[in-house]
């Protein structure tokens, strides 16, 4: 296939050639640029990109030339959930004999131009990222060379035009409260994620719903925010269990935030669940094997991996996505970290 | 740089041209061979890769055209143990702006054929392969392309010639049962790892020496092997505290096993470390969280990571390993699952 000028207004996109006239360059400086080369000055790859901006999705010279790759890009690689995260899409990568390329930004908020010049360079099929940090410019370098881009949000915090999937976090919210006030219990606190991310309102959500439809009143000094770490499940668990009245039960962001409360409780020298039933969010692979067993809601992490590699293979493929916003259904797991409260019990 | 036929006695290695008329082949199919694609007939390959095989290293056509990428190749991500490893060849990556190829051959024994050819295709910097499950053939096929290789093996079970970085499992054993000793324990318990795999036999080898070096008899029947799960911590546990003469102290094969214990120490309504001490093995991540936090020996996995892929990158850059073999130290971390046994504290 041979280049040609059709322009911003040509229906199949500008070329190399019409690029490089625009940003005043030669063809090949285009050309290294667009692979994401290392060898072009600040000022000119900013030039490059300003015109590729502006004109839109490049046309591919070599159409077709991908490598069997499927990126991955996380914030941190901390717990067990990114290893579900992994598991995921490791699985579509197997079905489709594709490598996995994974990246882990060590704690910094957004992927460095070292990642995106690699990933240019590398051609995937396509680019995961876990939670939303890939700026604005990049995405749209991606999707100038015509590299699809998903996101797995747990968070919530959907990106405009970006494919993502999240889980269904008010229904799993409401699940848990669900399950409580089946078992009797009234008094029910809640240690939120925090109150800045977008899943940690919908899961106290949907605890106010299931506490409106069922008429009992939420004593708000029980309800609060917090990190996603087991520190705050002790601090905030501490607080909650000194209380004279303190709650029968604990609806916890996630799993790591529960394990907070069973040391909390065990401070405290109350049995789960005897004494305090405990529910998590997430359903870690831990979560069978403390002690007792969490009673969770869990959010399919695997599938949801799965389905973001599966949505950037089908962009690949030249397919529309269907939706750009896909949400899995939560699910609550019930274990040993919950029963009636002592009082009902004796009642 | 053009290719020359030194064949067998040339100290530089034979040529792709050699190989072809040894295999009887053309110049382009040995080329394919090479470079991993999938478009030669299984004989040709198998005619290919015995002349390589006889040849030894293959001097490359293009030295140093070697794609920025890191291999690790696992045999399940089945629990944080993995995501340690991973994020120690992330760091090494990230130091020397690297990306990471990760490969789960989800509970296979070996990689197969297409993760060889996908990996000879990419040509890395250098493979990962975490315990040993890479055979010979694909050693000398990853060997020949002058591509290093070397093994991540917590199981103590090297390669032959093939470098690796391994734990000091028997002074671990030996930490954790001196530090038992010498908090008054003589009954003690041992959980060990599979009977066939190395470290575990290391472990109460080491376990076996503190004992005799403080001249406490070892009962037998409290020293069992079983595999690195939390139901065999769970199932052997039951049995030691079921016994009228039960283990003060149990030390376990690995955080699982431990975990386990816990779950059979509450279904026993013992306290740990009140009515029972316990100790892991490798220092997960959920050691610190689990109640009481876990006494254990830490293995350092992100260490062991990072020093396997630094060493490939130092065989990639012309080094010469200066050991095939290194193990790096184990640590007891003591934390709050062990105390002095309930007599000696009464005493």
């Amino acid at each position: 296939m041979t280049a040609t000028s059709e322009g911003r207004s040509g229906r199949r996109g500008p070329t190399i050639d019409l690029i490089a006239r625009e940003a005043g360059v030669s063809v090949p400086t285009v050309s290294k640029v667009i692979n994401g080369r290392a060898d072009v000055a600040p000022a000119t790859r900013r030039r490059v990109e300003a015109a590729i901006r502006e004109h839109g999705y490049l046309r591919p010279a070599r159409p077709g030339r991908r490598a069997p790759l499927l990126e991955v890009i996380f914030h941190e690689l901390e717990s067990e959930w990114a290893l579900e995260i992994v598991r995921g899409v490791e699985r579509v990568a197997g079905r489709h004999q594709l490598a996995v390329v994974l990246t882990e930004m060590q704690g910094r908020r957004r992927p460095g131009q070292g990642w995106i010049e690699g990933a240019l360079a590398r051609r995937p099929m396509g680019v995961i990222a876990v939670f939303s940090d890939v700026d604005e410019a990049m995405r749209e370098q991606l999707h100038s060379r015509g590299i699809p881009f998903a996101v797995v949000d747990p968070a919530g915090e959907p990106l405009h035009d970006t494919p993502s999937i999240g889980a269904t976090n008010w229904n799993g919210g409401l699940a848990a409260t669900r399950h409580l006030l089946g078992l009797g219990h009234r008094r029910i606190g809640v240690i939120g994620g925090p109150a800045g991310v977008l899943c940690s309102r919908a899961r106290v959500d949907g605890f106010r719903a299931a506490m409106d439809e069922a008429g009992v009143p939420i004593d708000p000094r029980l309800v609060s925010h917090g990190p996603f770490q087991v520190d705050e499940g002790i601090a905030t668990g501490r607080r909650l269990l000194a209380r004279r009245d303190r709650p029968t039960a604990i609806i916890t962001g996630n799993d790591l935030q529960a394990l907070g409360v069973y040391q909390a409780a065990r401070e405290a020298r109350l049995h789960i669940p005897e004494d305090l039933s405990v529910v998590g969010f997430d359903d870690l692979p831990i979560a069978r094997w403390v002690s007792p067993p969490l009673t969770t809601v869990r959010q399919p992490l695997i599938e949801m991996a799965e389905a973001a590699a599966e949505l950037v293979l089908g962009i690949a493929r030249g397919e529309e996505p269907a939706q750009t916003r896909v949400e899995l259904s939560t699910e609550l797991i019930v274990r040993e970290s919950t029963a009636p409260p002592a009082s009902i019990d004796a009642a």
